[in-house]
């Protein structure tokens, strides 16, 4: 059997190029013992592919040049020698950029049974969920009643994290450019800053007007001005998730940080860094408790959906555009 | 009775020049009930202050222009009201930057009875030591067999910092400027390393060399480029404790900060400001743990002496020219 998958032929700098991209196949290897074919029906792209596209070892392994990519993914089981698994399952597996994967089975997970679309899984109750809510809870410690900061709030990640820290009863801001995303936000229940055109100086004023209490928290997928302007508006005893900084992915030379670090030191402020995957032991516990509320309908996740294997790159490289609202999937 | 101190005559901008400093004299009042007057021998002078001359609250109240300056003190009481002391008690309190300091009682404690000289409670036993020890033990959690960074290594803090860290076990690294600062350090076992004239790169290949496993706790005085090379030499799950940022606190424009802050990321590290008062609470407990072992002399302890209340400004000025090597304080 055949397999059409994205490999890249180099490792960018900068912004990747949409030619270091290429579509190839090959042909699967028997299905051996304990193994599983999977047709993909959904994949996922997620700004952290990027650290995976530098060639070097971060928390995680390069992409391999001119092999399968690999990313979060679902599908149907459709040939299995397995015995936990059969024809028909729907599953979830990091076998993504391609359309057939063939994997041994415990690397594969059946969905859960709940009553939402099968992309939800790599969206609100996947990995970019199970972020949002592991950096809440488990590294800024969300109490009740804390004013909470999102930068990036209309992402994948960012846009549970602004729901997930409005339950918790306190002001909620999220930091956004387009105009579309911000009034998303504020038709939540946010409170919505817009980030482009501004220095540090202006935005941190914006914040204030905001929240001019302050924030306990600061969940950060940004960096650059974002995270200079939110150590300006910190409450003492602040937490600081950083979760990603996309500001900074693609550059090619470092750029400055902020330069107003010492607002920790006044603020008597944390601030950690943390990767899901240190998390996942966790994920039933988020599933049941973020799972039913999404199935209910308390929470909303939007979607932006690009059909076709061969776009998955554009879906990808679309990420650092600011294109997408909620989760960018690509459908098969 | 006449009491002699130093004010200042305006908020300084950048590094604070000598002529902002005034000697003045005034009449002390009638002493009140509970009050005590103390005839101040060692004034202790301290970066933090540089904070209070920037006419802005942060943490704490800035210096009153034309007023006594406050400080950490220790002196003997020479006159009482109070039933807690009596004529001839040594003690400690914040009523430096002065010749006769008049009290209320709750703001004047005893000074201990171990076998040292009363300085000692201005340093290694006093606010700098209690910083050393909190944000080691209190805010970096630091565990047996760390690997332990101190920058300012030398110097009133990061010289005790070295000592307690080195008693766990840990390859501990200090990072100092002059050649005797550097040479101190390694006669007390801990491997030196000098930051002059360095940028981030090769500072960094030198921690790398002093320290091939990285760290997992960086004890951080200074700022800028120690900061930045730190950052790339952590361990997973380090703990930043952030004391101070001394290269940045006569800065008249804000310097940017470290490019690299996406380490937090990639090392699950964290990184937290202080404030050394927020943990007083505790001081008894440093006392208990750290005293016997300084009278012992199983801990060293230097001080550069300046001699003169007129010479209080001067001290302080020092400070910030790596002058210092152990505590900076003023013999009236």
């Amino acid at each position: 059997m055949q397999s059409r998958f994205i490999s890249i032929s180099e490792y960018p700098k900068g912004t990747p190029s949409r030619d270091i991209f290429q579509l190839q196949e090959q042909d699967l290897p028997d299905l051996g013992e304990g193994e599983v074919r999977v047709r993909n029906t959904w994949l996922s792209v997620d700004p952290y592919m990027r650290g995976r596209m530098s060639g070097q070892r971060t928390y995680i392994d390069p992409f391999e040049l001119n092999a399968p990519m690999e990313g979060a993914a679902v599908g149907e089981v459709i040939e299995s020698r397995s015995e936990r698994l059969k024809e028909g399952d729907k599953v979830s597996h990091m076998g993504g950029w391609r359309d057939i994967a063939q994997l041994p089975d415990k690397a594969v997970q059946p969905l859960p049974n709940l009553d939402l679309p099968d992309q939800a899984y790599l969206g609100v109750l996947g990995m970019p969920g199970m972020t949002a809510w592991a950096g809440l809870n488990r590294v800024a410690e969300l109490q009740q009643g804390d004013n909470v900061l999102v930068s990036a709030a209309s992402g994948a990640v960012g846009s549970l994290a602004v729901q997930l820290a409005k339950a918790k009863g306190g002001t909620v801001v999220g930091i956004a450019g387009a105009k579309e995303k911000l009034e998303w936000l504020e038709s939540m229940g946010i409170k919505a800053v817009s980030y482009r055109d501004k220095e540090a100086q202006q935005l941190t004023a914006d914040l204030k007007d905001a929240c001019p209490e302050g924030f306990d928290v600061y969940y950060e997928n940004v960096g650059g001005v974002c995270l200079e302007a939110a150590l300006n508006c910190l409450r003492r005893d602040a937490r600081i998730a950083v979760c990603g900084m996309i500001a900074h992915y693609n550059e090619t030379q470092p750029a400055p940080g902020p330069s107003n670090l010492a607002a920790l030191i006044m603020h008597r402020a944390r601030m950690q860094g943390f990767i899901v995957a240190d998390h996942w032991q966790h994920y039933a516990q988020f599933l049941d408790e973020v799972g039913p509320r999404v199935a209910k309908g308390e929470i909303e996740h939007e979607e932006t959906v690009v059909e076709g294997l061969e776009k998955t790159p554009d879906a990808f490289l679309q990420l650092f555009e600011g294109a997408n609202r909620g989760k960018m999937v690509v459908k098969l």
